[in-house]
């Protein structure tokens, strides 16, 4: 059927979670290596000693072969320099298609100049919104969804969500969510992790904490009312304040550094991902702002508060385990203490959230390209002449 | 109903001409002064002496508030230059609502910026969509659209477009064509015009010709054959092809110069939007690869045939006087021939396109902000906790 050379498939990737997410879908295009190149674009710097060591010699993640060295800024200065380091790159390299993810400031600079250019978009997470508050990831992900050419979606939200703005049916696939596929994979190391037993806490009998966003970590009345709440479930369970250095830092200077100790609720900055995943597998109940462990979350059927007004991951509220109690101390206790006195897990996963999403996007691409050739790229219109 | 202070509507225009089109909304804006205060900000530089006489002293148009000072050149470099510097503005200007019209790099950078900001974006000429061969500007009306808030529709088309892509009904403004305004606004300037007289032209009497799309000015055959076509068409009514200083060197470094005399195939280069106006006016027959002329040609119910092989202006051709030839000179001294036979002018105008868009779009901006208030932008999603 195929019979053209190589097809280049640009993997965009802008950090070290992403190329964690994005990492299973590399190892799926291998079985399409006599027609498929995928090459790893990462839009930031090379890595540091350390993150490498961690990165590919311990996780064994795909090397990335590009590097644009576009530096973390605000929205204008990152978009931008991505888009114009994009721009060169993409006119020399000729891509068949690029593969972008989410809605972060590389994902529109790369699509942008992919369309530009007239390099066909993979938008995986495509569709993804999140009701009344807008951020600049759900803007980003708008407008990359506005010129991208095949949406995979995770949940049937999104999939109502894209199909709802006009794109027709043939171009939106419905394949569940690769971050799935980034946790099994990792689970085996994350089994050997030593992390919770170094902690003293036992399988279901904690609760994580984990915040990162702006909205609540630089805003000291959510931090306060969150901080106190974990100290209240801390009296039925212990909580583990997982987060950043960054985060650690915000805490220090709102003087909410005294409420953590090393035994009811602690604080602990944590650079691994599989040993995150050991804390996520054991914990009795999440706390979060992480779009991540939402999905984490219901996959693994732990019950999971999200301290936000809203979310994008909606089928993880009415598919999966998560409860949104936005940032208010109260709500959140009281949902926990709920969870806490059932001590029930739920199995309930939503669909095709099965570890297989990197296989379906994998093949679904491979038969694209025996089908279409590149540079047919098409707006849908109501066009008279055709 | 209204008690708030005055409310800052930014004005982008990137260009002359946008500022000529522009201009019968600002125009319409004086109604409300006692609320709405429109601030035009132009992207580019401030202008020459001379262009300032022209656009000021001859034209009265409204003077800029805000130079962005962004450079011309390729799409990444302009568009982040843009971002960059409306992101700048809009922070310290703080606008209620900005105004964007077409798909300029100028519209997509400050849209972006306005977007992340959350300032309200109203977008003119929304919905358009050229179908097939995708261009730059319907790469950036679309990404627009994605992020815009109001939709003023030139046409039931760009309606159904809109429509189409989830937008809510209540948000899309069938208006009609603010150039129609712009050409009424400027017809008195046009009446007094010495220009067809200078040239020997006769109302009714001469066929237009103008290109200026580098699909066409910068390709050798297509340029050959336009030319040849107009050659033959001079044998029945002189035809003045009218260009920008880029295009008629273009002609000049093809070889194709010597087509042109000073009596049936004129080469005219021209600076002043009533000069021009008044060849069209007197025009048998437009021919063009321009936007403007297509729905110019269809408000003054002059046949107009387009050298391209497709258009976002689907009003024209479906409601006016535009047929698509593309840039074949068989198909265009066909067309031209039936037409000059026929010598008949169709009264058919595009629903409206009666220069009464301005008024309409001023009166809707108005009305939307006693009633909506800023800050209050929603995407719309199937969302299940509204």
């Amino acid at each position: 059927m195929y019979s053209g050379g190589l097809k280049k498939i640009v993997v965009v990737v802008n950090s070290n979670k992403n190329l964690i997410k994005i990492s299973p879908l590399i190892d799926k295009f291998a079985r399409y290596y006599d027609f498929l190149e995928p090459i790893i674009l990462y839009t930031s710097s090379p890595f540091s000693k350390l993150e490498a060591a961690y990165l590919f010699d311990e996780l064994k993640l795909p090397k990335p072969h590009i590097y644009l060295n576009v530096k973390n800024g605000a929205y204008p200065e990152c978009t931008s320099q991505t888009m114009i380091e994009a721009d060169k790159c993409f006119t020399e390299l000729k891509p068949d298609m690029i593969i972008v993810s989410g809605g972060s400031d590389a994902a529109l600079g790369t699509a942008i100049s992919a369309a530009r250019i007239g390099i066909k978009i993979a938008h995986i997470e495509a569709g993804l919104r999140c009701p009344g508050n807008v951020s600049g990831t759900d803007i980003n992900r708008k407008m990359v969804d506005s010129i991208s050419d095949m949406f995979f979606v995770t949940d049937c939200n999104a999939h109502t969500n894209i199909k709802a703005e006009g794109n027709p049916e043939e171009s939106i696939f419905f394949v569940g969510n690769i971050m799935i596929d980034a946790m099994n994979k990792f689970m085996p190391l994350a089994k050997n992790s030593r992390t919770p037993e170094s902690l003293g806490l036992v399988p279901n009998g904690y609760a994580l904490l984990s915040l990162h966003r702006k909205a609540n970590t630089t805003n000291f009345e959510n931090m306060k009312g969150i901080i106190s709440a974990a100290r209240q479930i801390s009296r039925s369970m212990p909580v583990v304040f997982v987060c950043y250095p960054r985060v650690k830092e915000e805490i220090k200077k709102f003087g909410l550094l005294e409420n953590f100790n090393e035994r009811d609720l602690i604080l602990y900055d944590l650079y691994k991902y599989p040993d995150f995943l050991a804390l996520e597998k054991g914990a009795a109940l999440m706390m979060t702002d992480s779009g991540t462990m939402q999905v984490e979350s219901s996959a693994l059927g732990i019950p999971c508060l999200t301290i936000r007004k809203n979310t994008e991951w909606i089928a993880t509220v009415k598919e999966g385990t998560n409860i949104i109690v936005g940032p208010f101390p109260e709500k959140i206790t009281a949902a926990a203490e709920m969870i806490i006195a059932n001590k029930t897990r739920t199995t309930s996963v939503p669909k095709y959230w099965d570890g297989n999403t990197a296989a379906r996007i994998a093949d679904i691409i491979a038969k694209s390209f025996t089908r279409i050739e590149p540079g047919t790229r098409k707006i849908k219109t109501n066009n008279p002449f055709e």
